[in-house]
């Protein structure tokens, strides 16, 4: 089936997002305008995305010491998919917005990034740097670079990570002192000059918009000039590639902000990874007077966002939305590769099927797909991406419930959030790149070669268990804080969620076997996760975080499974829907219990035990 | 520790490979001169085959029209290759050998996979190609071509697949047909024409050496012009791309064979991937009176190797060392990641360890080899990598044994290897793939980049699940064939080789766990290859042929490991070896046994239950 189809049965069949225009922020919505709007992103991303997506690959970014050069099919995409609005599309009207729920901008987004994740700017990271600054900045701040953002007149990035620290940001260095006696008196926000290294920023350079807003982490120096050790001495800062004046318009000054060079990666390639230098003296800038950090105007200008210290907690506001887009990201890479996959299982033939009377040479080869191992290896895919996507989705509506639901469904959908995101970054990660693995093997030789896609899908979607926060990281978030957080209660109201659907199962004949095998790993997941902690010892419980982690997910996944079933089943019966297509989802539900599920006893096993092999490991030993 | 630290073990400490010295074809030989080989091959490949390898992936190979450019460090490599001698190591010294056992030769051969596996024209390819002619060719046949080959003169080809024709070789359709009326009576070998297109060929066309021998597989016609279904019509010939005489002079003739195009990959660059036309009359030879095809000399000169139609049993004379090399090449990969991770883990910094007190940040960061997902990383390599290492160099030893050993174990070699070689072809391939990605993951967003080697080993080894037999066939040819032949003589003789293991360590106080773990799999494993076949349907059987083809793997591990491990407990105990390096051993077998036996438990219930999923997935549901 067609990823629309399977997004189309997920929003409506299963998560009642129609619904959603029930509700007072979504009056002017319903089934109509959401199809629009997935229509819309569909048909851009097959015209404008599609084709660009292998040039972007094999065209990489490079910079002629001043610019950085993209090809033209991805500047044509950006533009087109600026022209949509979708930069917008979940803001509010009076913002230029089209006040659309997150589930179904997320399921259209998604669309861009099946047919090519690394084409046209990345516009997540403009409008999640927007979205930011509409949370925490000011009035002002707001109109100037957040509206400017909406609008794809200036681009947006996220900078975190420094060369020396990646995944641990208390060691962030790049300093932010006040600029000048009127420091604090500037109408964009008090202003900071900033210098240090910034790496990993996607979309750090380029000529896609008129401007590059880009919001830093960065620390104050005390008054004795030393930095805050820990994450409670960072601050928020906007820094502007091109300075702006109140109402938004270049002042025809270029900041400190300079290109130290760009990353040369596996994939991903038609995304800019950039080194930024702020604040070195390559761009000196409001120099008169002796400004600046040397005299003559070197030091990047940044306005302070929010308040001082605070600035991991107003980058980490948009985080849940990141990590869950960046699931939905390896996800539709996911599904581009199964399609490619089940296409030329379909049309492909090779050998003859093993049947009774052996493999018989005179009869003509068949279909790919007529071999059992092929199925498998398209029901594996289906079954984890899929499944992924149906994750995925569950969590953008839950962002809407927390968003526009009553006080307490807000509040336990709050809650979920905080359980689910872990795995809606991490699982997506791991197993649809599985995905685009079998995509490859499905194609033989062929899918080695870059005549087919699948390669590159694979090489694309190895990048996500390794940015916004690498899978040990999410492990650790997982087992170290969301399920200990508020004496559990996160993990009891997931918990809650998963035996409620046990529950509604255990009454279908079709799937009571299943509904057991979910009530029992929920148990033995339990058990694992009280047996860790049973020490009080962290270095001890986390020891085995990560497949905590992939068991959890594994869990998860099943219960999404189940649910889905069930609501295939309905579709079935109700007879008004695509019956192969609900079939399929039965399948893959079934592949999933019966092949995956009991993964997981090889997981909790070193968690329940507490194994200490790996902690214990003497690094002279290696 | 160093994978020569890792060989030296397992050759001289577990498979005890200086006993063979005894053995009258490896009388000249002992430790001095294995040593000596192993330290030529690992300081040549460091020396030429490591400095080329990223260049060899850069600059890939490219075709001007008349000839194939490689890169001048790959025509280096190649040379100081061929001056080394190892293309006849394991040759008779009256064939300019060294009489090595294959288990030192592939142990030696193995560093150049490690430091450049696409680097210096695939030895293994030539000296394979030699070695059939050795076994099926005619006295002058191994004068003319093998010797060359040998001597590095000639590089060698396996002409199997064509572009219709995978997986499935009864499907060739290139045809040979008597070339002139004194075809039968060419000193060199009955002669014949050949016609048709042949795809996936390594090294199917360079200037890497004087000239290119290729070993075809194509159809002799019948009587009717028809050609036999099957693969018992195929029959095999020796293709020289430039003629020569009987004394292996070049004839100043080129051979009627074209290339049609370089495959692009994915990795595996250096070696020139080929598609050959032959015989289409691009280069028309021996065109006076009439001669070819066409009576214009189209047609490829082709000698027959053996008899007609037992082409695919020739060539599949080599194909259990060729597997086994994959693998190997597949585990070499996988430690060279392992071994750039773990340099990266011990030199870079990152965060603070989770303690009793939380990550205190006034503290200085630590090395990323003192987190323990980061250890648990570097084990799951190890533990992986050094098992595939282990598996491999044991199968090479059955080699020696079954060409070397008295009669009865000689049998029971043969047998053994019948079992073994689809596990050293596909384990290896499927989890130092894996090993490679953790690579990746232990270097963050640097390993994602191109400036550090582990994107290019994920890569290249990502081809080693499809050539020379892809996963699944691997898998058909594991249950379908070898489990079952000659009453299961095969599976009784590697059970017992995992029993006498258990047994042993079943006695040591430190190894009971794990002996009982292995009893436990062992009988897990015999029930459900029962169960697979107990009602004697293959496609009931086969259906899960691949989660039984991982299960079969991780218990021949789990043995291999356990074996390892009282290997080097003995070694700790003797307190004259490097305590350190065997400590390592002894946890990466725990590991094994903790985190990665446990697997089997997914893996075999869709085997035992028959499981009928994907076989009866309706093609309509995807």
């Amino acid at each position: 089936m067609s990823t629309r189809e399977t997004v189309d049965f997920l929003l409506y069949r299963w998560l009642a997002v129609e619904g959603l225009a029930a509700r007072p922020r979504f009056a002017e919505h319903g089934r109509e305008t959401f199809d629009a709007v997935l229509d819309l992103c569909e048909r851009l991303a097959a015209e404008q995305f599609a084709p660009a997506n292998r040039i972007a690959d094999t065209e990489e970014p490079w910079f002629d010491g001043e610019r950085v050069h993209l090809p033209a099919s991805s500047h044509a995409a950006a533009e087109a998919y600026v022209a949509s609005g979708m930069l917008a599309a979940a803001q509010d009207t009076a913002m230029g917005g089209m006040q659309l729920p997150c589930v179904v901008e997320m399921a259209a987004q998604a669309f861009f990034s099946k047919a090519g994740i690394g084409v046209g700017g990345g516009g997540m990271l403009t409008s999640g740097n927007a979205n930011l600054l509409m949370a925490h900045g000011t009035p002002l701040q707001r109109e100037v670079f957040a509206k400017n953002e909406f609008s794809g007149r200036f681009f947006g990035t996220m900078c975190l990570s420094e060369p020396q620290a990646g995944s641990s940001l208390s060691d962030i260095v790049t300093r932010a002192v006040p600029d000048g006696a009127g420091h604090a008196d500037d109408p964009l926000g008090p202003r900071y000059r900033l210098r240090g290294n910034k790496m990993w920023i996607s979309n750090g350079d380029h000529e896609l918009a008129e401007n590059i807003i880009h919001l830093v982490l960065a620390k104050i120096p005390d008054a004795d000039g030393r930095l805050v050790p820990g994450t409670r001495g960072i601050s928020l800062f906007i820094v502007p590639k091109k300075l702006v004046d109140t109402d938004g318009r270049l002042t025809g000054e270029r900041n400190d902000v300079a290109l130290a060079g760009l990353n040369h990666k596996l994939g991903y390639r038609g995304i800019p990874n950039t080194l930024l230098n702020f604040g070195e003296g390559r761009h000196p800038v409001r120099a008169a007077d002796g400004g600046g950090l040397d005299g003559r105007g070197a030091g990047a200008i940044g306005y302070l966002v929010g308040e001082p210290g605070q600035g991991l907690r107003c980058m980490f506001h948009m985080m849940n939305e990141a990590r869950i887009a960046v699931g939905l990201g390896a996800t539709m890479l996911g599904l581009a590769g199964y399609e490619a996959s089940l296409d030329y299982a379909r049309t492909r033939t090779q050998g003859r099927p093993v049947g009774p009377a052996g493999k018989d040479p005179t009869q003509p080869p068949v279909a790919l797909i007529r071999h059992a191992d092929i199925r498998r290896m398209l029901l594996a895919q289906k079954s984890w991406c899929e499944g992924a996507l149906a994750l995925c989705l569950y969590c953008a509506r839950l962002v809407d419930e927390q968003h526009t639901g009553e006080p307490a469904a807000a509040a336990e959908a709050a809650l979920l959030l905080e359980m689910l995101t872990p795995i809606a970054k991490s699982w997506p990660s791991e197993w649809c790149l599985e995905a685009n693995s079998l995509a490859i093997q499905v194609h033989g030789g062929y899918g080695y070669t870059r005549d087919f896609p699948v390669e590159q899908y694979w090489r694309d979607n190895r990048l996500n268990m390794i940015h916004e926060g690498t899978h040990g990281i999410q492990a650790l978030d997982l087992l170290g804080r969301k399920v200990v957080m508020d004496g559990g209660r996160g993990y009891a109201a997931w918990a809650a969620r998963v035996n409620a659907a046990i529950e509604r199962a255990i009454a279908r004949p079709g799937w009571a076997r299943e509904a057991n095998e979910l009530a029992g790993a929920l148990k033995a997941l339990g058990h694992a996760t009280r047996a860790a902690w049973a020490t009080g010892q962290p270095e001890e419980a986390l020891a085995n975080a990560t497949p905590y982690l992939q068991a959890f997910g594994h869990v998860t996944l099943a219960w999404v499974w189940l649910e889905v079933a069930l609501a295939a089943e309905d579709a079935l019966a109700a007879a008004d829907g695509a019956a192969d297509a609900d079939r399929g989802r039965l399948a893959a539900a079934r592949y999933f219990f019966r092949y995956e599920l009991p993964r997981i006893g090889a997981w909790l096993g070193p968690v329940e035990s507490r194994e200490p092999l790996c902690r214990e490991m003497d690094e002279a030993w290696f």
